[in-house]
């Protein structure tokens, strides 16, 4: 029996750890990305060509089973060219949705996810409307390329707003009620064949200036699990979803608010490698080729650390006791997500105890 | 910083399983082996040629940092050529006396490892001294290249003997005496830089017609695991020990006997993938390239079966609650190991109940 071939549009460390999960089941996963030592192309045969290449989608559509992507910003109309040819997963039309930051938090507010306030910024009058709507401070996000901060300004009144919005280029954005959150968690789901549905445990994600740096998991609360559960179920059943799916929460006083969604693995689930009966990149290639989900149970208490900018000493991480380490074979620079670690123990207060080290000794190095 | 590359005589499944292990890590891997399509030149680089051509390993030892092997029958002499170009590990002498049954009895005697009674057998004459010595019944072993119970007889009279010892081309061979044993364990260790060591839990191993079955871990006796690593740290001091070894056991009414050594990563740890802080093959390339090694620990309780023959249908083996499933890219033949399963649960009596179905399954298929 030939094996199974899933094709990858981007081959960053989202779709590396892909072709990582797919070897031991024989899956044979090949990317298509800019350059040719990508983190993907490092593990797996890439055909080299702009996300947005026609030809060079259709020649790796024409050689896989199913297309996915380890990366938002794929043209949707390129995407929807080959779908005729070949399955995507997980479907372009989530993926259109995702990408517009209007678009998403309106179909959030159409199935009753609560989200913070919004008004959508097309010219500058719409700014005066956001400003008397909102309250300060408010958050301007362009609607479309923002990831990890970017594209995102604060404004505390109306001169910081005009100005954001010029520094966003004017471009189409949405003004957003700032929310006073306690922490953040994500939620992550696997959406199989046959309406086959699996959770992973909340996970509590900590930011810094945008960016994930650590993510610990489970977040132990029943009726916060269920509301999300519930949220996304409603979300996936709505595009009959397959493959992961992740959102984003706020949590505050009133509960939770959903913040956005990314159709695909997500870095906050990169502790389910270790810390999961199943790995989220083994449960997205199992969703998208129609084999039953495995299991979403943790193994344990997890705590998933980004390696961002510049790696730690090798040596010195893998001398600590039980820490994963995960390499993602990119050039250093700051900012840049090179790599994550990642400890699991039965005992939550004990991983915490352990995780202060490892995090003393990344915080040497991240930047 | 240039990745490190690790050259793999051998690109049966044990190198694949070392290969996907070395990803996360940014190690290179490449191999040497006589098919493409090798489970290894699946998920790498391979050179293809036979193990003994001394210009295939001097161009795979020209490209790395570090030559290992994941199958015995690695000619020695080969080896040592290239052992003045590039590190080998483990070293090459262990390989010698791993490949000689008569050499390995002898060495394990010499360290004050018991073992069973044997004859040395080059002649006819040999074989009456072995009855006489040992008593009946007897097993015939080829000194080499057996693997899987080939090259074994077992005899229970003289004329079994002799026709038997015709039967493996009048090879020469020792003679054992035949050990009345409650169960098969097996240890593994790994042996770093500068004098580290580490022992996985005893495994209790089950084989049918000389081949492995199953294997369930830990096997939790104190005595005799304290016994075992005290054996396989004097074998790994002799050789200033570099890698994984593997020392596989009878246990008797009178305690262990040692049976036979293998200096690779070994069937009897694939359990250490899922079933242990980290895995036999990432600590095996840890101990090669002088990394620190990593936590051996178990978590929880694992059973581990091997896909022999023909593979059993995917989607039932996957719909099961936890089973990983682990396939090399092999083509179908009868005994064939080609691929295997592993369950982990923190309760013994639980991993066995759920064991069982899997097990029921493996059987309808396994061949």
């Amino acid at each position: 029996m030939a094996n199974p071939r899933i094709g990858i549009i981007g081959a960053g460390q989202l779709g590396r750890m892909m072709a990582l999960a797919a070897y031991p089941l024989c899956i044979d996963c090949r990317f298509l990305d800019t350059a040719q030592n990508a983190p993907g192309g490092q593990v797996g045969p890439i055909h080299v060509g702009a996300l947005d290449d026609a030809d060079a989608l259709r020649a790796l559509a024409g050689e896989v089973d199913v297309l996915t992507f380890d990366i938002e910003n794929v043209p949707i109309e390129v995407l929807e060219q080959v779908a005729g040819q070949v399955s995507v997963y997980p479907q372009p039309k989530v993926l259109a949705a995702a990408q517009d930051r209007l678009a998403e938090k309106r179909l959030f507010r159409e199935l009753g996810i609560p989200t913070a306030a919004f008004v959508p910024v097309d010219d500058e009058h719409d700014l005066d409307r956001a400003a008397q709507t909102l309250g300060w401070p408010i958050v301007l996000k362009r609607r479309r390329l923002g990831y990890d901060g970017r594209g995102q300004r604060m404004a505390d009144d109306s001169a910081s707003l005009v100005h954001g919005w010029r520094e966003l280029d004017r471009a189409p954005a949405i003004a957003e009620r700032w929310v006073n959150f306690e922490r953040e968690l994500s939620l992550i789901g696997v959406g199989g064949a046959e309406g086959s549905l699996r959770f992973y445990p909340l996970s509590e994600n900590v930011h810094a200036d945008g960016q994930l740096v650590c993510t610990i998991a489970p977040y132990e609360d029943e009726d916060l699990t269920l509301t999300a559960e519930r949220w996304l179920e409603k979300l996936m059943r709505r595009y009959d979803y397959r493959g992961v799916l992740t959102v984003e929460f706020f949590h505050t006083d009133a509960g939770l608010l959903a913040n956005e969604f990314a159709p695909r693995v997500h870095n906050s689930g990169h502790w389910t490698i270790e810390g999961a009966q199943t790995s989220q990149f083994e449960n997205h290639l199992r969703a998208i080729l129609g084999w039953p989900l495995g299991e979403t149970a943790p193994r344990g208490h997890a705590a998933m650390l980004n390696l961002l900018g510049e790696l730690p000493d090798r040596a010195r991480v893998l001398a600590m006791r039980g820490v994963h380490f995960h390499d993602y074979g990119k050039q250093p620079r700051p900012k840049r997500k090179l790599g994550h670690c990642t400890i699991v123990d039965p005992d939550r207060d004990r991983l915490l105890k352990r995780f202060a080290p490892l995090q003393a000794l990344i915080a040497e190095t991240n930047c």
